[in-house]
């Protein structure tokens, strides 16, 4: 059986379509908010990673969700461009059809509740009207592109007569994809599996269309209800980098990617991943929003492969695949990550950015360069973290306040003291103040020399690479009427470091846009 | 169908067995390590959390782990402790019936690989040799307690026809439990099922004894094939605080175990877990090993019931089922966490300490009282957290190397310089040390002071609480020759943390026991 999809073509019918929504599932969850040039790296990055289909945004909650799905629309060349919208709302419909528009493949995803409970609690509608608008939303979205995705809101605790009602009242209007989500995180593998079955036997239409599967990681069956769909008849997978997004997290996708590959003689899907990439696309994400994944995340994180690093197991020296299911390799793993030192020229510092996944500008470029030659003379090897590190600090525009300077007296035999140049709005302002310890000092500085309302709620500092010389990289989040920001800073002086998180921070909350309420933003 | 079991009587058929291996499989990946006081802690945590056995460490290993699994043995009242040992080990099965006998319950869990794999290239030996060693192993264990757990390592790559052996060689030699894991991580929850199955179908005394799971998350399936293997009818579930574990981590207690309340519809089983110490139990974990969880981390991530902080989410306002599938108090979230301000006295402080679970002696209260009203001067509010943070770096004994003062210079228009004190064996040494920024400055002064080969691998910062004035928590993990070692400081100043910290983890390291080779450590 094939299919034919108006983005992909005629599609084999043991093809998975993988849909990534780590930049509005992903990026809706409390302190993964990503700004718009952090989006569009991860766009690029996933684009290159393989991934058919990036839901992009929400265009409808915010001009800042239009503005980044329209640049991301701009900027890809092969990936289908999805935008969010909700079934009933015609404006949003309208919002992401304008926003997808630049695309060379677009989608427009819309969704409505579908269970007793959100219907009668949340929507506060009866079925009759949920099936009207599952009716003239897809109508209105075929008005935009022929590549139309719709959604059951908590589509699996949706009684099932009506879900079928609803699916094929979603294609006979349209809907060339039909996405059923665990919203939240309760279903289990078989009765994923069920549902999608139930759902190709019985709904007239179905062989026309794409079954795609949500699934969210409440009970840590994120992964294992993907397989489940797909055992069942799904076709397409949204999923997240790293798993992040609402509450628990989505689905993984690396760990949905490596279990189809590892284990294809059960699950034999096809889909187009460059796994080897899969590690540098989740150390971005971790960099981007500062959250690392834990050290035994599966795939990519630090202790995946631990025989690696330092432990020699007798049996992977005899035979890796006594513990090694896949190679380290295959996900992005190597030995070596040393890249540039002191006397590496602009050319070869071009190339490593190149080969990380950056597209810059030249005169970002040239300064990123500039204050690469600073690090390379304090450091003895400079590694990939430090480049990304400096590039993302440096790649930030549009900043009303800049650090200048930092004089710091500490210790724990008086109190510290921190003298503070800062450059706002382009005029200088300096603050001397003491405080608990060289941060706290530093922070009061910055409120001195520009007050605010905005609280900390978080700071964490990591060392990029190994050494006591390594960079600092500092995150800073804060916390205005409710919106959460979060800051980056890397130095390497821990408190320099903390202080331009801080700043950054700041900078963000000056511009934070304005969202509509989150009770639109689940699906 | 009931089983009488030599540790706890007649199992009703739906009844559970939550063995914990957190101290064991745990405890031995990379950065995971813990010293005697801190499993102390958290096994008593654990046993007031309700688990049914705890794997307390592997006797033969190492001195440190002979005497942490006895001092375990000799704590817990109800709990059932177990040591490992491999079941070719005459020496492994000593060590664990010595190590064990103080407990009032108590367990050998031999285990030796049965993969093809595994008993050509890592065990080198025939097959009916690994058969001889089963049967050899348990009744020597049998010699030490009537309580004898078995595992084929590897087990879910077994030929089933040579499973179905060792099974029934395990059970007729005198084994009570019979592992199965899945030591890579590589199967599904199908497969797990049917293996359960079919030994329970094919082998003979096969109702005499409880069949238990243990699996890996390499692809993210390790809490649904632990589900799985009890629909296949097993009865006890290995797992892990956190998941932690060899590689990608165990399946997580906290997932199966809600997993289980939450679909009781579907998963009609019954534990003894007091699920509202869940998130007590995931956090001092994560204070001992200072990895704290991902933010997404299911039952215990900070986002895992992010409408509760900050986030309002209309669903939710209306009714919580909309999107919450449990309430954050059933697993011990509660709003206010504030506790203790700077006219508490000492019986108050006394008594979070032990709502906290600390039993600490008098001398030790006092010496945390002491920074306690240090810190309540400092701060607005003090909260668990802060609590924590100051007793576990009070709660250090027989550390040769002290930290007594630091004093420093630093900020982006000089090089910092520190000046630092410390008493080593009594005696005082002062180094004064340039550096890139302070901490630099502060580690090298430490090296000065006290010249040592560890190299840093590792350095990290987190808030423990909200606000400027928060107290840093400060990690720093020193590598030598291959071990690793990892120290833990708490100060306002985050370069004070930070030095105590690096002073943690080198007297860890003058005290660090030798472990045998790795290559035992599997199961």
């Amino acid at each position: 059986m094939t299919i034919d999809h108006p983005s992909f073509g005629r599609i084999a019918d043991d093809r998975v379509i993988l849909f990534d929504t780590t930049l509005r599932d992903g990026e809706q969850s409390p302190g993964f908010s990503m700004n718009l040039d952090e989006k569009l790296r991860m766009a690029r990055a996933l684009e290159a990673l393989g991934v058919d289909v990036i839901e992009a945004g929400f265009p409808v909650a915010s001009p800042g969700d239009f503005e980044s799905v329209r640049r991301i629309a701009e900027t890809l060349s092969e990936t289908v461009v999805c935008g969010l919208a909700r079934s009933g709302g015609k404006r949003d419909i309208e919002a992401a059809g304008e926003a997808i528009a630049p695309a060379k493949r677009r989608r427009i995803h819309n969704f409505i509740s579908t269970s007793p409970l959100h219907m009668k609690y949340k929507l506060r509608m009866e079925p009759e009207t949920v099936l009207e608008l599952i009716a003239s939303g897809n109508r209105a979205a075929r008005n935009f592109t022929d590549d139309v995705e719709w959604s059951a809101e908590d589509g699996s605790r949706t009684e099932p007569d009506f879900l079928c009602r609803c699916v094929e009242v979603a294609i006979r209007n349209g809907a060339t994809t039909i996405n059923i989500p665990d919203t939240v995180g309760y279903s289990t593998p078989d009765e994923m599996r069920a549902i999608f079955r139930m759902l190709r036997e019985r709904v007239p239409g179905a062989e026309k269309v794409i079954f795609s599967t949500h699934n969210h990681n409440d009970l840590g069956l994120a992964v294992a209800n993907t397989l489940g769909s797909l055992e069942g008849g799904a076709r397409q997978i949204e999923c997240t980098i790293n798993g992040i997004g609402e509450r628990a997290g989505n689905a993984a996708l690396e760990e949905i990617v490596m279990a189809i590959r590892t284990r294809h003689d059960k699950y034999a899907y096809s889909e187009r991943i460059d796994t080897p990439k899969l590690l540098g696309v989740s150390r971005m994400l971790a960099n981007i929003t500062s959250f690392d994944v834990q050290p035994n995340k599966a795939i990519v994180g630090r202790n995946a492969f631990a025989h690696e690093s330092g432990i020699h197991q007798d049996g992977i020296l005899k035979n890796a695949q006594t513990y090694e299911i896949m190679t380290p390799e295959s996900v992005g793993w190597t030995k070596s990550s040393l890249v540039l030192g002191k006397h590496s020229g602009r050319a070869a510092f071009r190339d490593k950015l190149s080969a990380l996944g950056y597209k810059l500008e030249d005169d970002v470029v040239q300064q990123a360069f500039e204050r690469f030659k600073v690090l390379a003379d304090q450091k003895k090897t400079v590694f990939d973290d430090d480049i990304r590190a400096l590039v993302d600090d440096e790649t930030r525009d549009h900043d009303r306040i800049r650090f200048v300077s930092l004089d710091l007296i500490a210790g724990s035999k008086r109190p510290a003291q921190a003298t503070l140049e800062l450059k706002v709005d382009g005029d200088i302002r300096v603050a001397t103040v003491d405080g608990n310890g060289p941060v706290d000092a530093a922070f009061r500085a910055i409120q001195k020399a520009f007050p605010h309302e905005a609280t900390l709620a978080l700071f964490t500092v990591g060392a990029v690479t190994e050494g006591t010389d390594a960079q600092a990289r500092t995150t800073v989040r804060l916390e205005e009427d409710g919106k959460l920001v979060d800051g980056q800073g890397a130095d390497a002086d821990t408190v320099v470091s903390a202080v331009r998180a801080y700043v950054h921070a700041l900078n963000k909350l000056l511009v934070k846009r304005v969202r509509t309420e989150p009770e639109a933003l689940s699906a």
